[in-house]
């Protein structure tokens, strides 16, 4: 039922979504949002990686945590959201999301089988060093790679490049892990083997790239890929 | 109060949204959609664009017909809407979107006093060429500018710079209209001089680029460039 995935030799990681729950940063300050607190959530992501895509055909790349606060801006005057320091207060939850619950066991598990671990994220090196190390994670991964590296973001062939470039690897040995439906494509369109961990049941995308697996969560994937 | 634009020599329009409403699609089949009408249609719209940007980005374009049919597919399975033939019907109705009200005066006005207009899309030769036909337009412009002839989408450069190739002008000398502020943004990157068509008051982007004037419709235009 679960046949397993061949020749994996590294698994790479989305960070956003994929590993770290996004809703978590407003879900802290749900009250002094009040009742928009989910449409700003689900906006403000939405927004920020819009963002990204903008910036990236366009030429004007910045960095993820600029982009990150002018998505925030937009959607608080969006959603009417005045509360004092709010702004502030949800970029610092951004560096100290939680990890969906599975996430450290999995984490765990693949690194006793000696499986190669790492972070591939449009995230700038200071955001994604911040949150692993604030969930603790830090230790259970071999690398992470930020798209500041080429200055364009996801689903530019030259960010997921650099986890080919970096671990020393084809792209056919390498299991891509997102929740995000775009950036599944985009990998596996790139030529990685793509599991596309589709937590909240989202319909499929009808972009280029074949998915190699469709999973609810994180916690199968070790019988995936260890041998 | 309406200090006029200097030095406009072409007006060149963004198509879906800004000239035609998309809404009108969905609207035409609401019933047999049921209570998912809207957002399937505000889905579909968002979809449609992200698609753009993805296939853009991946360096994998295709028409934006076969787009605009693959985010179709998308939001109907997301949004649960089965109704018999409802695909073909809703793609159908994308030839035939209404104009906004404004839309036919203002344009006669705008070739009354000499102005150049053209049509600056993603929409493929054969949509735009149905959606002017359709609507009576089409002997109101001088020129229809596909995405297609570039194989990218907006907001590349490319793709603006059809119309500044196409007309013969630098961009400053073309005002440019669109309400879509990603697209509104893009071209301000880009160099024209650019009026945000915001018909429902929506937050403004923070993105690159300068607009030169917000408005609520397309109807204050000719008294803004015309001599």
């Amino acid at each position: 039922m679960t046949e397993r995935l061949t020749g994996i030799k590294a698994c790479v990681f989305d960070a956003y979504g994929t590993l770290f729950d996004f809703n978590s940063a407003v879900a802290r300050h749900r009250e002094a949002i009040g009742p928009q607190a989910e449409r700003l959530s689900e906006m403000w992501r939405g927004k920020q990686i819009s963002y990204t895509w903008l910036r990236s055909l366009a030429g004007t790349y910045a960095p993820f945590w600029q982009v990150t606060g002018e998505a925030l801006d937009h959607c608080l005057e969006a959603c009417g959201v005045t509360a004092a320091g709010i702004r502030d207060r949800l970029m610092e939850a951004y560096l100290h999301l939680d990890p969906f619950p599975e996430v450290p066991a999995m984490l765990a598990a693949l690194r006793a089988g000696g499986m190669r671990t790492a972070i591939l994220s449009n995230g700038d090196p200071q955001m994604l060093g911040a949150v692993v190390r604030n969930t603790g994670l830090a230790p259970l991964f071999d690398a992470l790679y930020s798209a500041d590296a080429v200055k364009v973001f996801k689903t530019d062939h030259r960010v997921y490049r650099l986890a080919t470039d970096g671990l020393g690897l084809a792209p056919h040995e390498i299991c891509f892990l997102s929740s995000n439906g775009w950036d599944a494509h985009g990998a596996a369109h790139f030529g990685f083997q793509v599991c596309w961990i589709n937590r909240t049941g989202q319909a499929r995308e009808r972009l280029p790239g074949r998915l190699t697996r469709e999973l609810t969560s994180l916690q199968a994937l070790p019988s995936l890929v260890l041998p």
